[in-house]
């Protein structure tokens, strides 16, 4: 299907996951046409895009077939082939995020040389090529239990972290290169997403807190704006705005941080995309996390990302003990909730935990979104 | 482009102007695939479906073959083969409005005997055959100008209406059975959209109050919430669901209304479907008039309408003197005013006010959104 350009330019996106959907319902919007490299045929986004053409993203010569005929390159995933990304920006691609940031967070390792390289305080960390190396530091003292193992390559949504809590859980080390870093003790988990275009405008989005799912990595709950003094807001929100302007970024970056029990801010992680914490900027902000995006790629100016109204979102994930064709039990009991939008991917398969959408609730009273949300959890199960 | 579908059903969209693509991005979010039937394969819609079907709404074969494999039709236009809708009906499908309410509002004649038979008060009006009629019944005092003449079919955006406000005017008289209705001492005018569902559950947006570009009966300026009383907004909303209940609507209703100098208030209009009105729902309200209508045509608990940010709503129309492919001049400039969203249509051509796309200004002072809606459109021209 083909419609008119108006901002006279071409958009690819990669891949077609929830993140280049929601993006592609974005660029709609400004009837902007937008063109998606993605492995499977029935991915989220080829409801939104305009053309879809199959490919592995991680494949140089998929990923170069795709870009050369497109000028604006979008990234909503990190494994992307980094070569032949390389190669278009040696054509004359523009690309977001730049070839060079994303080979430095691909590998966690990296990430973390970056990090403490410019003074982003981070958690203490070294790295290690095998888990018998991990075993020989633990013994001589280098490192101390408990601590986390991120696999440097690779993770996502929680594949790749290993938390060593006791002796014994140096048995199921991974077996991958790895990034160790000391457990942190944690009063919140905090994020910032920042965007900056080309001209070097830059706009935070306001701090959100996440509650993790014990021992799966993804977000339970996300609480916009986050309940922290306006002094640590602005200090979350500055270090996020530093590190987008030291990686000379253009596009936007989820800057994932940790507020210690002592009060102070460590840099988790970060990630040059629009971010599953940002998700509920669509109904609470403004503007979006996915216009912003395209505002900082276009380089035009960027948009408020003022609150209009206090938010709670939840991830919709596969309920454990279910894999198949999704089946969405309790969803429409679940719109008599108040002040919820729905937000459902359109994955063909559930699994366990496996993200198939996600509900925003808006409330002027956040306490009652966050109620509602507690409802919602209850409510709503993808089985199979 | 195919996905699976959530709500295990097919929604089926006619026509695929600006108000079937928000419609159909509306639908993305729920992973509801949409079929389009227009008559251009270039229409607006044409990049949110998943399927364009070429044809004549107004044609009962094209209208018939559309709908027959279809569950759930939804009208976006007014203008549609009315037989073709009941055929289609007969045949189990389930479609909003209903061609019985469609019928009814098709001709302006029958809306206004619908409206004066439930006792809804409205300007009073005569029928006419023919501007003969009209001009006689002008000399013997039946009516008396000032009026307004408005063809009983096929009328939009201000096409089909006449205002008379001297004799000079009897000589460019519409030549079609029309509406002869008197010209309202008007204070406000004033726009209620109101939903309802199969289970007879209803909700009204917040009252809107609109400007009119002279001469062109075209929306210059909407603002929401609307600067009356709560008594008037009451009485609004009353208005407005009571038309709903007493038509048996299913779907989607916009009431337009003119609050009298005196305070009263008299319905203008009424359109069964989504509704120029309810446009900075997107942006402006908890639920937007298009997921609303989704709720309402699936059967499905209505969303709250609360306002969680005051809005003005502006459309983008072709500037005069202009015909050809649109160039948005002034679009980036644009871009840097506080809390615009953009909604750029795709429409290939401009015409002098043509709606080629419209902005939403959000701000918590309304009056501030007033006053950068005013910057914008000395700002944004579509010119060709």
């Amino acid at each position: 299907m083909k419609s008119q350009k108006t901002l006279n330019t071409s958009l690819g996106i990669i891949s077609g996951g929830q993140l280049g959907k929601m993006l592609s319902i974005a660029a709609q919007n400004w009837n902007v046409n937008t063109a998606i490299l993605d492995p499977e045929e029935s991915c989220p986004a080829a409801q939104s895009c305009d053309e879809l053409y199959i490919g592995d993203y991680k494949d140089y010569d998929n990923v170069f077939a795709f870009g050369k005929s497109i000028e604006i390159i979008i990234l909503e995933i990190e494994h992307v082939n980094v070569d032949a990304l390389y190669a278009l920006q040696a054509a004359g691609k523009r690309i977001y995020p730049s070839p060079q940031i994303l080979q430095m967070v691909q590998d966690k390792g990296l990430q973390k040389q970056f990090l403490t390289k410019h003074d982003f305080k981070t958690s203490d960390f070294h790295l290690y090529e095998t888990s018998e190396e991990i075993k020989e530091a633990c013994s001589n003292g280098t490192i101390n239990i408990p601590f986390v193992q991120k696999t440097r390559t690779m993770g996502y949504d929680g594949m790749g972290v290993k938390i060593v809590r006791s002796e014994s859980d140096l048995e199921s080390l991974l077996a991958a290169p790895s990034v160790v870093e000391d457990l942190v003790d944690i009063d919140k988990e905090l994020a910032v997403i920042v965007a900056r275009n080309a001209s070097g405008h830059l706009k935070c989005f306001p701090v959100v807190e996440m509650t993790f799912i014990e021992g799966a990595n993804l977000v339970d709950q996300l609480i916009c704006p986050a309940d922290i003094s306006s002094d640590i807001a602005k200090h979350a929100e500055t270090l996020a705005s530093n590190i987008a302007n030291t990686s000379n970024l253009e596009g936007i970056l989820a800057v994932e941080m940790f507020l210690t029990k002592s009060g102070e801010i460590l840099v988790n992680e970060i990630a040059p995309r629009p971010h599953n914490s940002g998700h509920h900027t669509i109904e609470a902000c403004i503007t979006s996390q996915y216009e912003q995006l395209l505002r900082a790629a276009f380089n035009l100016p960027l948009g408020s990302t003022d609150v209009k109204i206090p938010a709670v979102m939840i991830n919709i994930l596969g309920e454990d003990g279910y894999v198949g064709q999704p089946n969405y039990e309790g969803l429409e009991e679940s719109m008599t909730l108040e002040g919820v939008s729905f937000h459902i991917y359109g994955k063909q398969e559930t699994r366990p935990k496996r993200k198939m959408g996600h509900a925003t609730i808006v409330n002027k009273d956040k306490s009652k979104a966050i109620e509602i949300a507690n409802t919602l959890k209850s409510t709503l199960k993808v089985t199979a």
